[in-house]
């Protein structure tokens, strides 16, 4: 059960959580989030992803120290391993960015903070398929930490995060205007 | 002010919505759309997107007729053309597609419809940043129709979507486990 919430707030309240404390992600919390992944839109419906969930503790210290923004993998009890299709390389990354952004969210209707780490240099990625078995005609680049935020976590909700202003970032009826 | 909602329930009732009825979109509710979008996370906190809100009909009508499956635009009140910035092409289309999801679920909150276009074509992509008088160095490819949903319309809340059973789409600790 999530509590219901201000859906605005609820999507401006989503912040990214880099610290955890070694509390276990509910079963509950996670069938809810892989639920919202089933149920997630796609380019023509294709539905182009798999998702491993890791909570092997090793598993979770090997996927963390594979390429340079993924730590908080380490630090996490879970993460969700978004492996695409590798079909249609732009469809695949839209996708990928979508379901991202909803498993994030999901995760935040438990109360349960989250980051986004991502395998960018290809020596990477193919150490981190190598460490989950994934085919090698699958991409495997996004991998999501879940868990409760430790106190006082990097990046929480509390903590202030520069964002352009909407004069910089909207125009009406053409680009720049 | 949007309703209180179940978070989850409110994930999973995302649908496209193709077709509108003639009401505007409230000023209150674009209002929050944009500052959902202002509010969005990117790779390295670049915001590497613009935001052209389009509500001429006759613009509507010619972005609608550009592209295969961009004829929902010519019938919405309202949408929102992403313009990304066009340095990174990975992160913007990842980016770009977690924008996509925060547009429609804001929509959502207002009880609006959404349904994202796709200008994947480059000649299609070229006519319409021409329209909106894009820079040729952006990235234009996304375009979200928004307004309330008609009567019946199609592929809205209540009608079914075939989705892949979560045993096609779970693994556990190992791909394909």
């Amino acid at each position: 059960m999530s509590t219901k919430v201000d859906p605005i707030a609820f999507l401006n309240g989503l912040r990214a959580t880099r610290d955890f404390t070694a509390d276990p992600v509910p079963d509950a919390a996670l069938a809810d989030i892989l639920e919202v992944v089933r149920r997630s839109g796609s380019a023509m419906n294709l539905q182009p992803w798999h998702v491993v969930v890791v909570r092997d503790r090793a598993m979770l210290a090997r996927l963390g120290a594979i390429g340079g923004n993924c730590g908080h993998v380490a630090k996490a009890p879970l993460a969700l391993a978004l492996i695409m299709d590798g079909k249609v390389e732009q469809f695949d990354t839209y996708d990928e960015g979508r379901l991202s952004e909803r498993i994030m969210l999901a995760a935040e209707a438990h109360g349960l903070g989250s980051c986004i780490g991502w395998y960018g240099d290809p020596a990477d990625a193919a150490a981190a398929k190598a460490a989950l078995a994934v085919p090698q005609d699958r991409t495997f680049r996004t991998i999501i930490s879940i868990g409760t935020p430790a106190p006082q976590a990097p990046s929480t909700a509390s903590s202030p995060i520069r964002r352009k202003t909407l004069a910089e970032i909207v125009s009406h009826e053409q680009f720049g205007a």
